[in-house]
Formats: C-alpha cells, structure tokens, sequence
C-alpha cells in the first residue's frame, strides 16, 4: 500500500484526486501497489466534494503519519509551501509537486535534502504542464551535452499573442478575453511580465547545465510593449511574435538565459505553437535538435504529469534519486548583453536618419503606417551597438529575431 | 567499471561509439562510474579506426565475458540480431538496441527473457531516432489511459513528400534525390512500402497498449500511390499529404493499427513536420495531445537514444525494469475496415456520375486537371461505403483525411 496526501485543494490539486480515482486500476497495475489517496490539506472544507471524508487542516496529521510515503504539494508560492515541503522531506516522504516558484527558488535545497533523506523531489509538471520535459531532459537526452532550450514556456502569453495575429485583437482586449476564458488570472502581472516563463527556464537550464540558475539571474521582458503594429511587421516578414524563454551554454561554460518577445520566422516549428499550447525545443550535442509540445497548462493535463510523478516515487521507493544540480552562484551565469542578434526595429525618425543609422537594410511596411513611423530587422549585433544606431532616433518596439 | 559490447560497426554502431568518446567524462558523470567500450564485434576489421583495438569478429567472446556488462545491438533484421540477443539476455547482460524489425517480431519474448534474468531489454532508439518517446510513453504518461497514437514515424518516405510538394518533384525524382542525399536506402522497399512506419507503431502500440501487436497485423499503405495531382488537390483545400502509422484503443479494448497516406490539416502540428524530421502525437485521457518531435533517423541522433539507454542499463545493474507487454493474439486488433473517416478521393468519370456517387460534395479544382477527372472530401464513412459510391467511376487515389 502506497499513502498519498494533497496539498491544496485548488485546481491543480482536485485534478490530481480526480486523475489518481478515474485511472485507479490503471495506475496501481503500473505502481504493481494498491495507491490510495489519504489526505486533503486545505484550510476549506468540501462537504460536496466525494473526497470530503479525506479533508484535514493541520499539516502536522500528514507529516507525522508514518503511513504517508508520498505528499503532493499544490500550494503554489514560495512560504507555506516551502516549509512544508522541507518538513515533508525531513519525515521521509517523497514530495511531488507542480509549484514552479519553490521549484525556481530553492530547488537545489529541496533536491539535496530529498537525496539526503533518500526520498524524491520530483516537479514534472513544474514546466510545460503535462508535457513531459524534466524527465526526458534528465534521463532520455542524458548521452547529450545539452547546448541550447529554447521554449514557449506560458499559455497565457501565448494565447493572447496569438489572438493579436489571428485576430486582430489589441493586447488589453486579447488579455481581456483571456480572463474570460479562465486562461489568464485576475491579477496576470505573473503571466504578461514574464516572470512565469522566468522561473520555467530557470528550472529547465538548472536541471540541462548542472547549476541553479536563480530567476533573479534571468532578464525578463514580458509582452506588454507588443504592439499590433509589430505583429503586422512581422507578418510582412513571414515571421511571428512569441515569448520566448532561452538559456545556452556559452564555450566558458557559463549559463545565458533570458526571457523577451521574439520574431520567430514561419518555418520554425516554435512558429506554428498556437493558443495555450507549450513548446520545448531541446539542442543536445548528438541528437540535434529535439521539440516537445503539448498543453501547457489546464487541469487535468498538469495533474497527469503530476500523477506521473507519483508513480515514479511510489515504484522507487526504496531507490536513492538521481536528479540533482548543484548550487548556483553569481560566476554561473553571463548576461545577455554580450549576445548578438538580428532585431526588429519599430522606430520614429526621418528618413535620412534612418538610411544613416541602418544604410543597405530594407524597411518593412504595413498598411495605415503614419509618418515617420519605420521598421526594419538589422544584421547580427549586441544590444549595446544597436542603442548606439539608434541614437537620435525614437525607438518604440525593440525585439531580437531567432536565428 | 562498466562494460560496454557494441554489436555490429555501421552507422548507428559506429555512432555509438563516437558519442561514447566525445561525451565520456559527462557520461562517467551521468553513470556514476567509469563506462568503458570494450569489445566491437563485426565481420570486417577496421584498421584505420581508432577503434580498431576493439573488434572481435567471435560473438562467443563477448558472451563469455563476464566483465560485460551491457550489449548494444545495431546489427539490425531478426536473424543474427534474434540469437545474439537472446544469448546476451541468456549470458546475464543488458541489452539496447535500435533494430525496429526484431523488437516489433519478438519484442514481448526478449523483454520477458530480460525480466527472467533481471536485466534491461531497451530500444528508445527504435523508433523516432533521437526523439525520446519510449521512455515517456512508459513513465511520463503513465498516469494516463492512452487512447492513440498517430505519427509520421518514417523520415524517408517524409523527405520524399516534403520535396513533392515543395519543389513539384514527381515521386520518382523525389525518391531519387532522397537516395542521392543518403536519406534513403538504394533498395527503398521498406521505406517507400510503409513497412518501416509499420514496425515502429507496433512498437508504440504494444508498448501502450499492453499485448504484442505484430506485423502482421496492421494493414500497410505505402506512398508509392501519391502523385502530384494528389499533392495538388490537398493544397487546394488547406491540406498536406503525409504517411501517417496510428494506433486506437477502441471501447471494447481492441487496438484498431494501421499505416496510410492522410490528408492532414494545415493547422495540425504534424502538418509542419518536414524533411527528414518525424513526429508522433499521443493522446491520453488526462493529458490531451502532446507531440514529440525531432530528427527521426541519422547517425548521432540514433547514437544518441542508444546511448541514453547504455547509461540507463548501468545506472540500473540492479534493479528489474518495469517495460513489458504480453504476448499477442488475433483477438489483440481490430481490422481498420470498420473505422470511419472522410476521404479524399480522386477519379475519372463523368459530371453526373458524380453528382449521383457524392451529392452536395464540394469539387476540388487544381490547375491542368484534365477532362473527366474529378476529386473531393466525402463525409465520413467506412471504406467499404466508400467502395460502394465509387461502384462505376475509376478511382486514381483514395487516403483517409485525418479528423
């Protein structure tokens, strides 16, 4: 008999009962044990729930319960759910868990004291949803020297960008119905900011580079300056806007990751990842380059991947895991600044400071243009010598195309 | 220290062997111990290569030697490759391999063989190249009931359809430019035939679905029938012609299998896997669609999932894998005459035969079509419906569109 509690009785984790009771037969023929679900924590009580009779409000009943193996975490945040964590590793239990932001924060610990315990720490669904992505990164890909992620890491921005191009929509209404749609939250600073994408890419090069790469290391850009007169411009180049999070290893060995917009051309696959699906491409020294996709969020498919995760620890309870990094530092990463790359221009100027600053490029157009208003995509340069172009010049949209 | 046997020096086994050496120190890492190449068994020497210290042209040596620890298995077919692998699993050695042809034979009796032993019988590399889809189809997505499985799963016939409809090329050009460019064998058979596509579905179907499905048992369309007319029509109506292997788990728990050409959707994901890249989408009841995607075939891509599983053998000497299936039988499939779908038909005959055959259908309308031949989608219906409405037209091309 395997014992499961949840934490948090929120989405992510009434989806987790609901997948662990619809696929009961299936997953314990896969577990080759009885799993069953012991406990709820949540400070609510859910009298219509049919998982009422497991509802508790004291963490203290989980922790202290010997019969517990694995604890489910889907707090969310970096407080409560950090502490209890902490406690549910120090009493032995393996720890599952969807929570990005303990995950981003302080997976080095968490991973350390899980090995120390001989427990697991396992957050397959940290990233991409259901899309399994941490787990072949640590295993499937393990005879590569991973070079390069590079990812749409967030639904939501995803989806709004998307319904900017298809539909025409601008950013505040395509938010807008985004929230109506319960795909962007009330308050979706996480989202459109980038700091969701942040902490994904964080996790993804920690696990692929060896070292914890916080996300305060990690220059973040978010969608809120994209413009539906970028997305005409980029159109009329045969490419598309999307929030892309990359991390690279640079020949010294140190980390380059950042999150921004990007113009990726039609024929990239990342091009073609629409609504709130994820995508994950993965460059490994021998296998080239490798992309998952799926639904990057959702209910049911994030508490898949988390079910997943239970039966990983459940069939290794007694075997000591292998995933691991280890502590990150200021010597870990490199900033962005160094990185050279073609970028979109949308600036104000004349035409003969613009034939100055960019001489032999050609200059996109779009329909219902105003005067003085001029795009264009550069050669391969630093962000650093582009400002120096751009001096003079009004520059209102600024976003590195990939290669 | 672990011991490594690679059987047979081609491509992917030569592959291995430079992934072995170029990525050593990150593998000894991944391992947590030292892995060595010792022995190479092929029926050539190869006195110029710097493995040349290593060939062995006596299986038996590798056998009884007990310091092997792990063989690797790229001689491909079901002969040799069947014997030497049962003698390695027999002789208490894990065994990898990337040979389709004899997991997608005998994959159930070399697994149970290998859990007899309390060995590992791994073959990631089998289908999709370097794309990881055996692993997280086994442990990823074990949360979920896996409903299908549907991918362009052969590189080939891929590169052929992409130049078609690209560059216009005839199939015969195509394929002569794919042999010319190394993507495709001088005898094409089992590429162009769909035999090779065959194979892996059967690998992901057994694997998914829990009982042997062979060969045998999957109706297998090749792409020999697709022309340009073809290619021509399904652009007209927003669609691309790919050779699809799917696998459905039907409600009374058959597997209905089978290989064909498809009209796919512009906006399908898989419509935008090109070249020489494959990709296979699986649906499960939890997760929804997720897709893999990669480089289906070449030297180090291949090398590389062969090497993923060396280091999972040796990270797991002693512990008994969980990947298995159960033998197969005719009551394991379901024939796909029953499966309904709309089709894409090309024929010749006369305006108000038509009419008669397929009333209120849409005709699709291509530049040069000559006089008398006609095409369209029908609604969906079995192909034996199908038949019957084409009873007195001559029909050039019939392939399922996909939903």
């Amino acid at each position: 008999m395997v014992n499961v509690a949840i934490l948090g009785f929120g989405v992510v984790g009434s989806g987790v009962a609901e997948v662990l009771a619809t696929n009961g037969a299936h997953i314990d023929r896969k577990v080759d044990d009885l799993l069953r679900l012991k406990y709820i924590l949540d400070v609510r009580d859910f009298p219509d729930s049919p998982f009422a009779d497991k509802v508790v409000h004291d963490f203290s009943v989980i922790e202290n319960d010997p019969e517990v193996n694995i604890v489910v975490e889907t707090i969310g945040g970096a407080k409560v759910a950090l502490d209890f964590t902490r406690r549910a590793l120090m009493a032995g239990k393996s720890v599952v868990t969807s929570n990005k932001e303990l995950v981003a924060e302080h997976g080095c610990e968490l991973l350390r004291l899980a090995q120390e315990k001989g427990v697991s720490y396992l957050f397959e669904a940290s990233v991409g949803g259901g899309i399994p992505i941490i787990r072949p990164l640590n295993q499937c890909l393990a005879a590569n020297e991973i070079e390069e992620l590079c990812g749409i890491l967030n639904g939501t921005t995803n989806y709004i960008l998307t319904r900017m191009i298809r539909a025409g929509l601008s950013f505040d209404a395509a938010l807008k119905e985004a929230q109506q749609n319960g795909y962007a939250e009330q308050d979706p600073t996480a989202d459109i900011e980038g700091h969701d994408a942040c902490r994904k890419i964080c996790i993804l090069a920690s696990l692929a580079f060896g070292r914890h790469v916080y996300p305060r290391q990690v220059p973040t850009e978010g969608i809120t300056g994209v413009t539906l007169s970028d997305v005409a411009y980029a159109e009329s180049c045969g490419r598309k806007i999307k929030l892309l999070g990359r991390a690279m290893r640079r020949p010294d060995g140190k980390v380059c990751a950042y999150v921004a917009p990007h113009l990726v051309d039609q024929e990239n696959p990342l091009a073609g990842v629409e609504d709130v699906f994820n995508a994950i491409t993965v460059k490994g020294n021998a296998i080239g380059d490798v992309m998952f996709y799926g639904r990057g969020a959702g209910k049911l498919p994030t508490a898949s991947a988390v079910v997943a995760d239970v039966i990983d620890a459940a069939r290794h309870k007694d075997e000591k895991k292998r995933m691991f990094w280890a502590e990150g530092g200021e010597d870990v990463t490199v900033s962005p600044a160094g990185l050279e790359s073609a970028w979109y221009v949308r600036a104000e100027g004349t035409g003969e400071q613009v034939r100055a600053a960019f001489p032999d490029r050609t200059l996109l157009a779009r329909a219902g243009a105003p005067e003085g208003e001029f795009a264009l995509i550069t050669e391969p340069m630093t962000r650093a010598a582009l400002d120096g172009r751009l001096a003079g010049l009004k520059a209102c949209s600024v976003f590195r195309v990939l290669d």
